[in-house]
């Protein structure tokens, strides 16, 4: 039996109490955006220092200005080894609206369905089962072979959700402790609950909050309606400019560092995209509402997006208040693609707003993180050796993916460390990741377990 | 001494008292748009029928959907004299953003200021303290004279901040208690705080709520962003559309039955505005926002708006959440002037939505109320001999004006029971109204009580 064939086995039969340690962390309310939950987010970073630290790394609870950084580092002992650097994060998106949870959202439990068991939680998919796919893996490995096939470093961080403002400072400071030979993350999805995923393609974030300030106070709309300048109108204006009739984005020097895909991957996302039918309609939409003629894989992984993710201004209790408020407020996020610049795109959008304020009106900014897009050659010998391992695992050619989201530490390593990323993630589309009811597959945790230990035997060479 | 000499002197020497009693009317919170201040309006609308009631007037209290009516009624034993309705409403608005109140906005109290002594809490202004300087010169004319000079009615409602819902039914089960030759109504302002001002335009007031549904859930913008829908952006540009840019209101029909200013007045108007540079830097702007070429005292009250009250979509906590939402809704009102109708209004804005929605998108609307405008003849009788009433006790010719706000009532007794009304009221424009701190003046309660008793006895001929 090799040492992988003993990992495998090992993780299979540890499955119940992998699930319990998954339980303990979701059950921590680590929401990173809210300031109420900082002692919650740290509660569940020490949560992981002694579950890392019991598989036998050696581990360090770092503070930062947010919340912590958790890094630890166990050796392979063979010369020569390749040194990965694992990466997750343990904060999760706030719950609400709370009402359309069917259990609280911080009481994990199982549950049956007709397609299997459903781990469901707030965070279960979107990182903590994720990231303890990884975890599992490298206790199996250890517990059953004494030691791992290559060097590890793992890294987890409890600011992903709110824009990881602290990493880039702590990604300098810590060079040479987190300096690997390639970085590895668990943090997308499976094409389907068949086939897994390698995601190429990572989509950056610039985020923006905007208030825009009119008269010193509310107003009566029946006084002053008709003379005074309605900040909801302005924030209205400014909303609809942001894009043309095809859906383009107006932002001057926006698709700067755009480009078209290579033929043979647009070939690819074009047949992928005939399947991708239920995408949409599973969360009742029937048209992709994105750039006109584009694809929708093309749309969501290799297009940039512009779009409010919130907006409060005036009353907006029950019934109505004929007032005109004194400010209105949104908040925009931009996904970027390619080699989009973060910056010049938060100046531009700053500019944009600026332009476009009536007499008597300020513009006051708050942004809140930004990081650029990320992608991994298609010619990276790991791309060639993991592919191979998760066919194995799940007896299916990977598809390699695009993928809408933004991790922001992905395109950091690159642009900081010079490090490539593997991202290889167990999620499926119908997860719920960042709604009510967030879920995970039990077969996602269980087989992503698996993989991660065919993974690190595959790379180890 | 004339009845009228010591119906002021009365007055004057009972002003403590009236005070009293006008604190506590606005200790009640009477929030009408809110239903959980339900059992509030009810107990503002008992306590004035207990003090109706001690002045001498036939009282009732009429239940209806909402907010219970008031009349109260009192002969003058006159043969021929005329008959007056008296018109207030009982209930406030809001008083959010309470963190912005200096005290609690229902525990009233009397500030000292350098121009004067105020009476500062919710509703003080708008419409309690107004109401009762009428029921105050009714008790005081009872009180010395025995009776009032003119038969009186007083119809005071609790819906009036939530559009008077109830109202349009109940004028018409109680046409022949509520018929009358004029209607009185105190809910307006002075010019300024020497100059009284009779309004002969109000404008009318169409309020429609709009909630843009999309997907059926919550989606990650990450996952989705470029591909769905955005609920918040086809709301805002809904909301662009309704205007030109020359600020003119692009609903079809809209400016159907808007007519222009006759010469004379809008000479008047143009002399009154040149003095009106105060009325928006007061608030923090400098310019006025309206529709480009018009003067500000047009705008304001003679020319029909589009104002977004209130808006909201998506996540609006602190710090940032890269969901697309669901769905986002927005309160829109609309000023109307001369013969616009109401109901047509409504109906092109909610035609003109339901043009602007895109595929996967559907809007449900919630209608929140619709009265129209409302003009008093120039040539009235009344208006003759209100305002030589007026004069007397303030010494300064009244400005004939007009006002943007709307007390739909007035429209509906022109429209359902052929009645005029004589508005006259004696709020300041600082008075803070529908905003925090909201207050009245000393002087504007006695003199406003002094100034009925004095229209009273023009009116009795």
């Amino acid at each position: 039996m090799t040492a992988l064939d003993a990992t495998l086995a090992r993780i299979d039969s540890n499955l119940d109490q992998a699930l319990n340690r998954l339980f303990a962390l979701v059950a921590i309310p680590s929401v990173s955006t809210d300031p109420a939950f900082a002692a919650e987010c740290r509660r569940a970073a020490e949560w992981l220092v002694g579950e890392l630290r019991g598989v036998g790394f050696e581990t360090s609870l770092y503070p930062t200005e947010g919340h912590p950084m958790v890094v630890a580092k166990a050796r392979s002992g063979k010369p020569g080894a390749p040194h990965l650097l694992f990466y997750g994060h343990y904060d999760v998106q706030p719950p609400d609206p709370l009402e359309l949870w069917e259990t609280p959202p911080f009481e994990p439990r199982l549950s049956e369905t007709p397609g299997g068991k459903q781990i469901v939680g707030r965070g279960v998919a979107d990182d903590k089962g994720q990231l303890m796919t990884f975890v599992e893996a490298c206790r199996a490995y250890k517990e059953t072979a004494g030691s791992l096939p290559c060097d590890v470093t793992i890294l987890l961080e409890g600011e992903e959700e709110s824009g990881s403002k602290s990493l880039p400072a702590f990604l300098s400071a810590h060079r040479e402790e987190l300096a690997a030979d390639l970085v590895l993350v668990c943090d997308t999805s499976m094409w389907d609950r068949k086939t897994p995923a390698i995601t190429t393609m990572l989509r950056g974030l610039v985020l923006e909050e905007v208030v825009i300030h009119a008269a010193d106070r509310d107003l009566h709309s029946g006084m002053f309606g008709g003379a005074a300048v309605n900040p909801i109108h302005v924030l209205a204006k400014i909303i609809t400019d942001l894009h043309d009739e095809r859906h383009r984005i107006t932002l001057p020097g926006f698709y700067d560092g755009v480009t078209e895909l290579p033929e043979d991957v647009a070939a690819q996302w074009r047949r992928l995209s005939q399947g991708r039918q239920d995408f949409l309609s599973e969360v009742g939409l029937s048209q992709p509402a994105g750039e006109t003629g584009r694809d929708i894989l093309e749309m969501i992984w290799a297009r940039p997006t512009c779009d409010v993710n919130g907006i409060i201004g005036g009353y907006t209790g029950k019934g109505s208040k004929t007032v005109l408020p004194a400010s209105a407020s949104a908040k925009f996020s931009f996904r970027l693609v390619g080699q989009q610049d973060p910056e010049k795109i938060a100046a531009s959008f700053r500019s944009f707003v600026e332009a476009r304020l009536p007499a008597d009106c300020h513009a006051e900014f708050i942004p809140h993180g930004a990081s650029p897009a990320h992608q991994l050659p298609f010619s990276s010998d790991a791309l060639t050796r993991a592919r191979a391992a998760l066919k194995q695992e799940w007896g299916a050619e990977p598809v390699l993916a695009g993928c809408g989201g933004s991790i922001p530490i992905v395109g950091a390593f690159k642009q900081d460390l010079g490090m490539d990323a593997l991202m290889i993630g167990f999620g499926l589309d119908d997860d719920r990741i960042h709604s009510p009811n967030e879920k995970y597959e039990l077969s996602s945790f269980h087989k992503g377990a698996r993989s991660w230990a065919r993974v690190l035997d595959a790379l180890a060479g």
